[in-house]
């Protein structure tokens, strides 16, 4: 028999260009006694009282496919929940595998490859450039500025529109810099948006980090433009990273080509994690019970910064804080450093984009003496 | 604020052009007491104590992220479960949202839209040509013959190749006919295909309904063919539709692309989904612990057959079984009479390739006294 290694064997060069992971090659770095400030999810465990409810409703109604939108009664839920002016139905709602699926199906589903074009506000997530490497699509960036602690700045958006782009993609709390876009900046989007004329631009507003928001003032772009469509799941604000359940809401225009993209790639999202959702979103706070954690949190990672001597953006949101090298530059050569031999897992703020060089990103969800300890080996880099 | 209904919001053209499902308007025409006989999943319940088991380990440990591929313990329970040549290591497994993700990326991952194409055997379930078709990639097909009861032809399946052709897609046990690759077509299908040179054409093998197999010789395409891609899940095995746990398994050459391309869509399967799939693949016998009850209704069922006078291909695997309409014919226009006023549901043979128009696929996981009326009803048919 031939043997697999082979090299003959070819495949689709789209995908064969993505870069690997940087994340991965670091989280690969660890050791046993490593502080890990690189993890992208919560310590918390989730509400068990949840995940046992579903489990006695499997053990009556067995675990089936739901419709491929999921189930009406859990996107009634949802979609009643936030509210969104044109989007407050179970039609508008779409349970997908997590958020990463939400963000794939949206980004592949509304923009035609052969001429639109993404506007990515960076710092940003990298799944949202890679997706649309992946799938063809040009896309641009826009970075906002250090001078501003990287705070939305909606001018500077409407600026990086380019006569192509037909989808901005905005991460608010934003991964990695906890930024959040403000009531007034959203409104101002997007009327600026809906006064260009003309075919209208998407709007992706990646909400996963919505119930850890430590602002007054939050902005939803949904409000405010009938051209948005909303990504979320219960990763972040349950602790339910591994159930996978995530969602997409979106205007009717949208939403039934959304549900038959969504249908091709994974058919339905979990029933078993629909129906935890589903029990989450009938108990009244049981979507921001864990909220308090981080804000306790929050407050005792602000402390350790101070005492630390870094500079850092404003912790608006998520579990994150963007510090600054202590002498700038190169960011991924010192993540290798400190995890190599310092023991201090941490992300290069460069794979979020230009704009964040000579940052880390650090998640701030292990127990405060680590952080703290981990913030004072940051500092002490030469 | 303008309206989200405005004619002007533009989308992928490539979602746009996939065809509604007819299934599911088939579906959508039901009314209570209609006999249902399209159904595409198991009656039985799963079996409630793996699902107890993964949520007392969710208790301890979280439902947190697994590794994009899944769950190391799993895929190496998976990966020396199957045993396949080249590919028996956790490292050839990636868990999936079931196996329609697992069939997304593999047909998006392994072809190069710019110059590969697919082959379909048909009959076929139809989610092959439609993905080939979402992602750009150009498909043709080879129709088994009535004449031959839809066996699988592996000269009609060679004879199908062009020059472009780089994947074939086999269902085996098939999704509508049920039948069944043997074992000596699988080793000359293997054969011949090593025996071209030049660039390897990919098998997708879809063993969904591997556990549902009524014959004693299948044969298994990655035993015998290096450039073999398993897809299969638990959702027919085990009644676990709505867990939406597939895997792929496949040699060294594709694994680390197919994984990019998992990631980038869902990231990761359901880490609850994977507990559940640990479990089972952790007690013998527990993967066709539900076998007994299809070999038991199979039989009644090849009785009702007999009786009902219809013409039906053979059953020997999964549990569908297509039926010749009695003046053959428009399965279509068949299919919306029987459900519209004649009260049985069932799915008309045209959708899975022309080689099956004037059949129609009925499932019969229905109680049996329905599965023999909805026959006689068909019978009926003027």
């Amino acid at each position: 028999m031939r043997s697999a290694s082979s090299p003959a064997a070819r495949l689709n060069p789209a995908v064969l260009a993505i870069e690997p992971s940087v994340i991965r090659a670091i989280a690969a770095k660890k050791q046993p006694g490593t502080i890990d400030l690189g993890l992208g999810e919560p310590v918390l465990l989730p509400q068990q009282r949840f995940i046992e409810a579903a489990a006695r409703w499997a053990a009556e109604h067995g675990v089936k496919y739901t419709v491929n939108a999921g189930d009406p009664a859990l996107r009634e839920r949802i979609a009643a929940h936030y509210a969104y002016p044109g989007m407050a139905t179970a039609r508008n709602v779409c349970m997908t595998t997590g958020s990463q699926e939400a963000v794939y199906v949206a980004i592949k589903t509304l923009l035609d490859p052969a001429r639109d074009e993404l506007l990515v506000v960076e710092p940003a997530f990298p799944a949202y450039a890679k997706i649309a490497q992946l799938e063809g699509i040009a896309h641009s960036a826009v970075g906002l500025r250090e001078a501003d602690d990287y705070a939305y700045d909606v001018d500077a958006i409407l600026a990086g529109l380019r006569p192509r782009t037909r989808m901005i993609v905005i991460g608010s709390p934003a991964n990695p810099t906890g930024s959040v876009l403000r009531e007034a900046g959203a409104r101002r989007l997007a009327a600026a948006l809906l006064a260009r004329g003309g075919e209208p631009i998407w709007v992706l507003h990646d909400e996963i980090y919505r119930e850890l928001t430590y602002v007054g003032d939050p902005g939803y772009l949904a409000r405010y433009y009938p051209y948005t469509v909303v990504a979320n799941s219960l990763s972040k604000s349950n602790a339910l990273t591994g159930m996978r359940i995530g969602w997409l809401i979106a205007p009717d225009v949208a939403i039934d080509a959304l549900v038959k993209m969504h249908t091709w790639a994974t058919s339905t999202a979990s029933a078993f994690g629909q129906r935890v959702a589903y029990e989450i979103f009938g108990e009244p706070g049981a979507l921001t019970e864990q909220s308090a954690w981080y804000r306790v949190q929050r407050e005792l990672v602000l402390a350790a910064l101070d005492a630390s001597g870094l500079q850092f953006a404003p912790i608006d949101g998520a579990f994150y804080v963007c510090v600054r090298l202590p002498h700038g530059g190169d960011s991924l050569a010192a993540a290798f450093e400190l995890v190599e031999r310092r023991g201090v897992a941490a992300i290069p703020g460069r794979i979020f984009g230009p704009t964040l060089e000579g940052w880390l990103r650090l998640s701030w969800v292990a127990p405060i003496d680590d952080v703290a300890e981990g913030l004072r080996r940051i500092a002490a880099l030469a």
